[in-house]
């Protein structure tokens, strides 16, 4: 940590600093400016009590922390690049991976008529909401396990692999059984006892990016899963809040190359949540391939303007067909399969 | 709804966009301007399905909804402000009422100083965190049912009532055990399944507005509980998230006269999580008393340079007795006790 | 400044760092912790080429600066309170000062009408645009020179002082010609050209916040009025731009005890432009009189309802004569007059 | 326009609002909903004043314009494509256009050997401030106009095409003589008399989106181009500004299919101010060509970790070169040359 010490204090209340940071655990090293007297505290920062506290008295103008905070995620701790195995499948690796299917699952129809196409086109996860977080209590719910055992159906009949959300801790086990990674969503990307329920089913954890996370407390999010022994996760953005409102919200595409360079954990884009539009989508799985994603999580549905949540952004069993078309130049000039 | 229609589209195609809208179960009306045509979709949009997903379809331009989609914490629903009776106080009556105590809950000693200290110097309730959701797996998680154990012995010993913060749907009937009212935080603010889980205990809830949640959103979180059967909500404004790093938020007062009109039930602001700087928490409860919040939520530690966690941003019990005595101006100015 | 090293690099990596520093006459002080190696660069940041390139240096992990980069505005600088002469009117003194009326001047008599009523309800300063930034160019773009005549007549027959917009260095002898104060708009709050041709008139400034600028580059950018010798600086603050969109703009009332810490300068609240409408305006008005604000800047408009720009977000005359009446108890309790 | 009025109001209030759109020369059509009455008002939006101002009064809840405010930037205004010609080059055209250099115009040697170190690798256009806007009026100021001779002379000796900043309508003929593109800054997008100046030249404006503008706000800026005769605008992402703090800004890709969408005008994507890391820079041009951006704008230097403004962000030209190469497929993959 750096301590720096407001200007022209007395000598006294210099010294009260230095035992406090010396009562924390930590050892202070004295650097005098031109204007201002800096303390560097040598200790781990991630081990002793943190010294930001210090802040708050009249003496001290700021204080820096100098180690990163997350550990087991950080490329650092963990030089060469994670892979995870979802049944015959690997994201992460030379293969580039497409999950897809509808916001949510609404009856078998819908469901198997979307997985086999999305099969067809390329795709080997399949997606879909059984339990669906909504804005509004009078908005459609998820169909819950009814839609959970419709997934695993598909499963069966298509070879696809399946990713669902996890709401409730209390789901977490019968999420897992039909299941093969669990999706936190982005309202419960620090519902930190929601993702240490996630981490303790074992299952592969795709951790969406809350809407006003900073990349640090996502990554620190991500340290709950490995910290609670489950080694396979990845990271996926969806879309900030900010200003804009011609899209529902802005993609950050820069977080491609920021995971890859923090974490060896994969990194996965949903275009559907980030745009908001599906006319918007297939420029975006363009980019997203380019910048070296491991991944794209795309909504799609057999009929988009019937469906029964997030229509807008969903792309047609025709839209997506083309869509994987379009995306194999860029797949490889980004050096993947 | 409002369905406004892409310039120059065929007959056809305007048909088609009536038929469905017919289907989806509102009539629709046709309104023919100097450049787009415009459709007034009539019906009631809270129970009919949502006419959003039409902006998918090629030829409609955008979708307006004119409803309001909150309902049951609307001023529109219950003309009459709520209050809310935690023991013999009130909140969002004639009295301000004061909420303070520390961050965490940290051991006998610290919590019992706090709680004669901020009753002795007006405040009716003692908040205190024993389970605490922290960005990093790393950092103090709470005492738990320890910690909930003391807040009960502080009560019986001050007479203050307590608030304390559910972060598990597993928790809920052991924290409503020991608490007067319970905190939603604000990471927590769109888990719909602790807002239900909370609901259910009858117990007074108070919900934090999230990090980047926008008004009409805090609103619908709250419907959550009202729905579920719970009558006792209470907004809490604690700052939002920005661009701006001065503060570790942007405290958003407006948010006082907004409640006040939109809904009936009392508004409350957490300065000490706004602004994350004791020294800027004094003018900011000064600003929320003339502006008509119902109550305060102040974070007050007995040695905050030692506090276990957001030390930063807590009072010392002298600063809180003096800021007591300096808001009675401002309080009595806006007409309450 | 502070140089965080990354870990495990070769010492002859930190050598180039360290002759670095030095060429750009720091002298490098070298503190060995736990994970990292610091370098406190010591020397004057302000004066000194800035240290903030090594950033992308291999070697390096983080550069972050330790002084303050604002010098003529800050309360370091200038320990008392700065107070400006506008006519027989102070502000930032004793008296809570009032500066009211019309977004646009529009003809003569909305502006006489306007401003013999605010004189009457007890403005002193009386505000209109005659030089309206527009973000349409087919928005009414003001009166220009007739309205700053018709500003001057009124000025002539109320008693009242005049502040108005500065748009273009071109106009601005003109403006200084007509007004007393000059108002640089949030949109030109970086536009710096701008900022100095306002200094040199020596009129004195009201500076708007940017929409998305941070404290501290908002003082920075009234570094440059104080820098072109014009002491006559006075912040304001109007609203900043959020994800929210039930208001226009986010007003950020916490800078008023920012800026009374971080500066020796008045600040000033436009509630009209933070909240974008009428209805919210009087509780913001209250909340900043309590927070110690040094004036408000209010629009005022005989007949809201007809104004030929922004409407929605203008008191009638009958609104601003109650707001002034119930503003007293608050600017009461804050110590002023 | 669409007027939605209150629920329950009177017949005698409904009337008002009808005589008041009639009088502001709209033609009013009323629909009746479930719970709501709403009116259309027939008439051009953008010829006639606004109706807006209506939200201000009691009897009415909201105002939702229909068309679009902007007009000749729009697709619908030119269906076509336009391309804009800079000397032999075209942009906007088949081919992917490349403008890079320094931030800042430093002296004669590290110009000329940027300008022929992007020449050789594919460059066509160069870039390099002559003035330049600082936060801090302590920071450099740019050359002036010995920048601008500099520039010139580069251009002689490589036959690059030159582009800079214009901060100040009085430079606007100077910038002009001496430059092939002005660039309108971030900070300066929405100084509308800065872009008429720019515009009245008759040379190619390329508009950079302001740090906090809307997209909306953004076309109508260049609305200001277009309609003082001058059809030579590009638009330019480089970041806006969010709550994030790794990247100095959040590099907004998603304009490119959106400006496509809205305009007929050219779309530029600037990785270096929107990363401010040269560590990210090469990911985010992928992205961009991948995503169909007509050009990059790219800060490179001989020397980024002594450059005289913004080193951090500036590629070397050795990895200004390796970028050239690494794009070529991307580019191919978007069906440009």
């Amino acid at each position: 940590m750096i301590i720096v010490l407001k200007p022209a204090i007395s000598k006294k209340d210099e010294n009260e600093v230095l035992k406090e940071i010396k009562k924390l655990g930590y050892k202070p090293h004295v650097m005098r400016g031109v204007e201002r007297t800096v303390v560097g505290a040598i200790g781990d920062e991630r081990t002793h009590q943190s010294l930001e506290v210090l802040s708050s008295w009249p003496q001290v103008e700021s204080v820096m922390p100098v180690q990163k905070r997350y550990k087991l995620v950080s490329r650092e701790a963990h030089k060469t690049t994670s892979t995870i195995k979802v049944g015959k499948q690997i994201i992460g690796g030379k293969k580039f991976q497409v999950m897809a299917g509808p916001c949510s699952v609404e009856d078998e129809m819908q469901l198997m008529k979307t997985a086999h196409a999305v099969a067809k086109a390329g795709a080997t996860i399949l997606r879909g909401g059984a339990f669906k977080p909504r804005t509004s209590p009078y908005e459609f719910q998820g169909l819950g396990e009814k839609g959970l055992k419709l997934l695993a159906k598909a499963r069966r009949e298509t070879g696809l692999y399946v990713i669902t959300e996890l709401l409730s801790e209390a789901h977490a086990e019968l999420v897992a059984e039909y299941s093969d990674i669990l999706q936190i969503g982005a309202r419960n990307a620090q519902n930190f006892q929601l993702l240490i329920a996630a981490a303790k089913t074992g299952k592969p954890v795709l951790l969406k990016r809350g809407l006003s996370m900073k990349i640090e407390e996502w990554l620190l999010a991500g340290e709950y899963v490995l910290s609670n022994n489950n080694p396979n996760l990845m990271f996926c953005e969806r879309g900030i809040r900010t200003f804009e409102t011609y899209t529902r919200n802005t993609l950050d595409l820069s977080t491609i190359p920021i995971i890859k360079k923090e974490s060896h954990c994969p990194i996965i884009i949903d275009p559907s949540q980030g745009a908001g539009r599906a006319d918007l989508v297939v420029s975006m799985c363009k980019g997203a391939a380019a910048m070296g994603a491991d991944a794209l999580l795309i909504e799609v549905h057999p009929n988009p303007a019937e469906a029964w949540s997030d229509g807008a952004q969903q792309l047609s069993l025709e839209g997506f067909a083309k869509l994987m078309e379009e995306l194999k130049p860029f797949i490889a000039a980004a050096g993947r399969d």
